[in-house]
């Protein structure tokens, strides 16, 4: 199995050169399984290259730390940023997201040299405690898109008919343990809402606030792909009153059948074809698919104040997960499952909430400020956290999104029902 | 000036057979200055033929009420449901969306034809006290295709380099009155929300639940003409930091550089190209544009929410506009403005709310059932009423809803603020 | 039946006043059966409505004519041209093709008027000798388009579910006689090929020259319905080995398992659904098609001269078919076959040749020139006249050109040989 | 500059060993400058990355030699046929042509050891002169591909904003001399066309055949840069008339306003962005461009019987160049120019024939046989040789085909007119 971790120190980082220092290393352990062509190329407009990532997060060090705050510096190569920013319009063109997997050059190793200098150049300005919210932001962002690295490689492998492998064993699902079966129950009432108090957050997640809940359970498992069996052969997929509108139409011109990755018994993991475990949860299924399994099994999904008031502990039981304990990606590759079907570190959760702003939600100024907010229209918030999330990254507050037919991240699902 | 109200006896309707003796006729007199050929064509795949709205509103009632409640009753033509079903899956294959627009046979006399009988057939259906909350929803649905089928024709009439005309006149827009001015403010607290007590509603509508909201205000007026002929100097439509990322996208690939409908100082209208007033309320805005111009002055859309508790009146000024005071389409045709920019009867309004279910919300059983519950993904919510909005329709729980880049209907925007 | 003869008055025409009366009374009678609404749709880019039809051709009189040769000429109404030019562009500007089905006005009626006001405007041009040539030109421009707009309606038709019928009876193809079952042969050598001596041609016709053949034989008849039921149960649909390589792809991405119009063992006629005759000449098929099914047989393609050198009657046996004693539309409907599968009446046949300029070829100069040059890449050539084809439309210089995917007309195929 | 020469053995190959060692060096030495990233992107669907040219032609000797003719040999992967089947229907299932660029794996130095041991077992068949036909075009379907590679490559870099080179120096393209201005003439009558005699030729080069001329006269230099400029400063690209429909609509639809690669005075090569000559001949147009000039020229495009007739010397002056002394690709890099705008050696030259097939063409026998024939619709005859085209490989009788629309080869123009 790959062990990457041997390589790397392991500390829990206190302070930011310590989680700058690893940060960094674990995107290249990352990405230190493939070659030269495998981190160029893109199979789809959702996924990017891993060469991109590894060298977009290193834009963002260098646009908006070293050439922004560090007097004389000087771009690594002036002609980069035209090829590595993604969406900032602020900071100018930038190539077609779709001609992303067309840059041979600059090749793998060049773009660790660049990782190299800018990690050297950055050293001054890390103890900077002025710049500290930019450097969490920066670590943040870097950590997305290490996820975001391997479930786009995992697509792209996917394409090839030779089936590779980025390692020897893939990401850990937990295997749902019968006795921990039951629901989360919340008798409602105003809940607390959004990230407050210390450490990093994203835009998105504030501001912190108020939210009227009816009285609901959340299921304290995941659903299982032995359940995903079964909707499957209940003719799940050729039942239109189970689907939304627009997820029948989805279903329809995609002739879609089964979560994606799906062959027989069998399912397309980093470690190449493997025998699907019919007690781990279901991952790599769209909002409407959620929707419609949830409509099946005569369920509802949450609201994502439904699970953050789980989360937050305000339900019972009070043994939920601990963000930190379950899987997650550790620093650099698979890890033991903790067992438990948990909160974070399985997949994703669809909610039915809308990813829209908070009460008083304002952006930021600047480009940084286009983080977040510019992405509210037309997506559905999953909260969590997946295998493939970098432990740490994970928060009670956080607030992922997607459109809802995207089906490539390790999305799964978690019940709910009125009380 | 086209006059069909003296076709049609005027009654303040009471009991349901007069009210579907004159929605029935209020379709039918919309339709009156349309060809054959005009009532056939179709200019995109959102729109559908006056023809097809004529048939289709038929073919619910002969189908839910003739067919289903009516012993012995034959249908008028066996192949016709085919071509009249929109999209009830449970109701059986239907001809595809965008040939709606090929189909020249049935003629509109034989539709008419067909009207004529199956409103003679629901003659003794009507008083069935039984059948009454399924004749409300047929009314309902036939009042929503009136507008529709207004909004349609506008837009296939636009494609003609020949500008026809349906009317004389325009549907009235109000002039805004500058005494009118102000802000309509919300202490914030625990709203109610959602339809209850007596009267139809859609099922959308509700159930009826507690909604916690923040102090906020919202415009007393609608966003005019005139501002937004500022935001265009301002280059809001080339100010990519104004926009969300879809609608950026949205204005890019389509050269969106004004609401539809509008040349220089002109606006196509029912009447042909007519002479803008830049005191009245800017129609034909997509979501991306209300939201954009929000963001250009400063302020924000309100969500669904906000909207309906000003609308209950538990805001002040308490002056609200009573629903049906405004200007709101007449038995048959333009009627005289009521002034004011009133909450209801200028135009459909967009929130910052996607559309989705409230909390308990379960879709009717049945083909009936496919009504609205699975539209909830993709779209937001527009409260109020348009020009175009069948007096008797519109209500203070009423929820439109239309995808982000839609703007064929009569929509515009308010905005709102924190307080 | 549909019997228009009786309205028109049947005479030999020699002098031009009297085709032009005939053809422009052909075309309205054509379009005698249709309503507005059925005027007016459009069912494919490649298709235009019949109105169009009527307008276009009606456009091209007041154009090259009555507004270029008659003083003090005004327009019938100044924004027409805008809707009927189709394709020159030295006349300006024109509404997108595809966009030709929303044009709901002008009306039909409209359209009729303003054909009779130019049929009177032309009188004074009719005998004028000098303009003989381009009035030529407009008769076979007309009945180009009569043709065009029986095989439109009827692929509009085609796509309502009501399936209507324009006539009472399908237009007429000849049922084969085995008796005349044999080939044309022909010894090879230079022939003379294009149109020379007097009457009217197309600029593509011409100019005249040689051409060396090979020896060669030419089927006598034409592939039937029955053969075509052979090659589909010998699996020709999926058998790659038979397709051109473009032709293969159109027929996996399109499913294409038969000829236009079949279903099971009927086809879909001008008079709605009817049973195919397996003794009558396969149609509606693509060059695709034509070239698989002469793989299959183990023969080929003609050549347009091979073509075109039987037709002038130096091939055995002489009895080649009159082109005026085939099936061919009459004045205006369908007409009783004059038997034996001629090489002109039945269907269009296609060649293997390209559509490519002769030697010496020059467009005219002008609009008018832009006719047939243009369109002198990608298409394939077809000899012969169908059953649709205006009588007194054919020669045996007629070149016929389309894509090699397209089949809405009449297309069949003649199998020829290497001797 | 690049010297591949060095590396690879030179001589006048007389026997099959000699020639199948020096063509698998090539091809592996135009490969030498790229990275495994650089050989695995795929620009667009009409290119292929250099990664499957490579594994292409490899397969092909896998495939019809050594599986088929020699005892026992076993694949050296059997899922790579899979990969690199190109369109070879007969052979089974292939990776679809869009997704090439997707395969990162198998890794360019495992191709390199495929080469390696294919080119191993290749030896023994060698000398077998059975073989001999079945050999010649495997290394005439290899220079296909080394032609491809690296206008296909050249694409590939077109795209990357740092504009990488595969060379220090671009093909050269030779000056046009000023004293070799004038016409070949032909004064018509019966010539041979085709293949005949000894030596490799493709089946489509075949039958050999009499075709009749008129007498017409060939330019003998191509049209250049500088007269392209011209062109364009006249508005070339704007005026409809010059232009067939299908590539007007091209030019509209994809905003064409110069021949592809072209900035400024500047044009993209193998050796990056160089400044354009004036006196070289142009390339990298479409034959709608081609087609368009000739027009505006006032002349025309030569049939490809023309132009073969004057290759073959039939014609004045006799000095025609000979097919091994123009530009053309040396073993493995840009040679030192001929000098004179020959025939062979500086870009395809259009021809107006459509890509059909001679008087009695047969294709071969099995999957081989779909080698030529089967692209027999829609694409025109270009002739000659261009400056990528591998030394040896150019014959007076060989027909390279495209669509009109394409012009990613080394294309150019050579005027004719008629005497």
């Amino acid at each position: 199995m790959f062990q990457p971790e041997a390589q790397i120190a392991r500390c829990e980082p206190t302070d930011r050169a310590a989680r700058f220092a690893r940060t960094r290393a674990l995107s290249e352990a990352l990405a230190a399984p493939l070659s030269d062509a495998d981190a160029t190329i893109q199979s789809m407009d959702d996924a990017s290259p891993a060469k991109w990532h590894l060298g977009h997060t290193t834009w963002f060090w260098e646009t908006f730390l070293l050439r922004d705050h560090k007097p004389d510096y000087r771009l690594f190569d002036e002609r980069w940023p035209f090829v590595f920013n993604s969406y900032y319009e602020a900071e100018g063109e930038r190539i077609a997201r779709g001609t992303r997997g067309l840059m041979s050059r600059p090749a793998l190793d060049r773009i660790l040299e660049w990782r190299a200098h800018v990690d050297r150049e950055m050293a001054p300005l890390i103890e900077d405690e002025t710049l500290g919210p930019l450097i969490d932001l920066g670590l943040a962002h870097e950590q997305q898109h290490q996820e975001l690295l391997l479930t786009d490689i995992k697509h792209a492998f996917f394409q090839n008919p030779l089936a590779p492998a980025l390692w020897d064993a893939a990401l850990p699902a937990t295997k749902t343990l019968s006795d921990n079966c039951g629901w989360y129950s919340h008798p409602g009432g105003i809940a607390r809402i959004g990230h407050e108090g210390g450490g990093f957050a994203f835009d998105n997640e504030g501001p912190a606030h108020r939210q009227l809940l009816e009285p609901f359970a959340l299921s304290s498992l995941l659903v299982t792909n032995g359940e995903w069996d079964a909707f499957i052969a209940d003719g799940g997929y050729r039942k239109a009153a189970l689907w939304l509108s627009d997820g029948w139409a989805w279903v329809c011109q995609n002739h879609i059948a089964a979560p994606a990755y799906w062959r027989e018994d069998a399912h397309f993991t980093h470690a190449g074809w493997q025998r699907r475990d019919p007690a781990a949860p279901v991952t790599h299924i769209s909002y409407f698919e959620a929707d419609a399994f949830a409509s099946w099994a005569g369920y509802r999904l949450p609201t994502e104040f439904e699970w953050e008031a789980i989360a937050r502990g305000r339900g019972s039981p009070s043994e939920i997960h601990d963000p930190h304990s379950g899987n997650q990606l550790d620093d650099a590759g698979p890890v033991i499952p903790a067992g438990g079907g948990g909160l974070f570190g399985d997949c994703w959760q669809f909610t039915r909430s809308a990813y829209l702003p908070y009460p008083r939600f304002a952006p930021a100024k600047g480009a940084v400020g286009e983080y977040n907010g510019k992405f509210m229209s037309g997506q559905f918030v999953l909260r969590g956290a997946s295998c493939a999330t970098p432990r740490g990254h994970s928060r009670k507050t956080y607030r992922n999104f997607f459109y809802p037919h995207q089906r490539w991240q390790f999305t799964g699902l978690r019940l709910a029902k009125d009380t």
